[in-house]
């Protein structure tokens, strides 16, 4: 039965658990070329995405994300922000010419969205075809050691992993920020008006976590975000992008 | 007749000229929560969607980009990264606590990724709903004055704009790179090897450049890229973002 788009986004939930059986060559092209078709600024498509099947590198990925979904999947994506074959591309005085732009955080946001916008629409051809997915921030743990298992050149950035398999588990749909917190019209709407809306999601939010079954917990989402930031992680990445030659100020 | 979400995707193209037709309060909504329903890091859903509906305000953006689409659309929305609200959900100590990790590169991926799957699943429901959709980096031409103009606080970034609305022209798909070039297995191809398949695709382009009715010219795809990164733009971008108080080394 043919699902509309919307219906395949709404029933998105993260796949952490998924059966052993792994994706076709052909379902990898769908996947790749839905990937393709997002948009991309000034026709610059900087990004390159690595499909690792290899279960030696699996294990090391998994290893630096702290996940046993890494491995155990139908398909690993990795989707990396890529400047290097734009510099590839020019003479050598053409490449001088190009370093103080490829260099900027301007062409850094270009590389990041563009990977971004091409891997949720992978995500969704993903669903539409059946298959569940999660993405791997858990990556950028390590993320220059990640750069160096792939063999990613300069101006090449792993940002995140997805895997992709048959799902082997139905989780619950997690509750989103109201629609009044995410939307505003016209202008930035100040926090006060947000919070109203904000301590009812918490509520919501402590009632699910206390009553689902699995992982039973007095939480809210508040508390998460205070807890989340209040530990600097990953402060290695900055410095990476400065040797990879992206994103200098 | 419904279509499937690959089906959608696959149907992918800019659209630049739109009827003169507001969007619904019901396809807004719709098109807010479907792109709510994407993955979020961490479960921060660190950004925000403002609809601007101001025609003055949409006259100052588009004069910003340069596109008078911008103005002229059925909705416009700017996709930001939001740190701010975060912050705003501790105490004064919790905030303090959260300073270093909340400025780090690290976070400014996050919010970008955040912001950029929201996006994604935004213009594929919208397509869904059959409306044309067209990205927007142009905003920051300007980035400064925009987040001016939508009274954006501290940790809230205007990344890029999208133009949605009922679409008043069809024009062709714009090729992708070739599959081999994009795709990778398991380590990232030297560039020696993608350079074949891009020779290709330049002279695939280059026919298509040639033979389009509208603007058509003697370019291809590398030349392009070379023009465009051999002028650096959005300078300002980087200092900008500091003086947001992310993406500090």
């Amino acid at each position: 039965m043919s699902h509309s788009a919307i219906q395949t986004i709404m029933q998105h939930r993260s796949i952490r658990k998924f059966k052993d059986k792994k994706l076709t060559n052909d379902q990898i092209q769908t996947i790749v070329k839905a990937a393709q078709m997002a948009s991309t600024s000034s026709y610059v498509m900087a990004y390159t995405i690595i499909g690792v099947t290899d279960e030696r590198i699996k294990e090391q990925l998994a290893a630096i994300s702290g996940q046993p979904y890494v491995q155990k999947n139908g398909h690993l994506f990795v989707f990396c922000g890529d400047l290097h074959r734009a510099t590839q591309l020019g003479a050598p005085d053409e490449i001088e010419t190009m370093q103080a732009s490829l260099a900027s955080p301007e062409q850094f946001i270009v590389m990041t969205v563009d990977a971004a916008l091409a891997s949720q629409n992978a995500a969704t051809a993903a669903e539409d075809l059946g298959l569940g997915i999660c993405y791997l921030g858990s990556l950028r743990n390590d993320i220059r050691q990640v750069s160096e298992i792939l063999q990613l050149p300069e101006r090449v950035v792993p940002l995140f992993g997805m895997a992709v398999g048959y799902p082997d588990h139905k989780p619950e749909q997690k509750p989103r920020l109201p629609f009044e917190v995410v939307y505003h019209e016209n202008h930035y709407q100040p926090f006060e008006q947000q919070l109203p809306f904000i301590k009812k999601f918490d509520e919501k939010l402590q009632a699910y976590y206390e009553e689902r079954k699995q992982n039973s917990r007095n939480d809210n989402w508040s508390k998460q975000i205070i807890r989340k930031f209040s530990t600097p992680i990953r402060m290695d990445v900055g410095p990476f992008l400065h040797d990879k030659n992206v994103n200098k100020q």
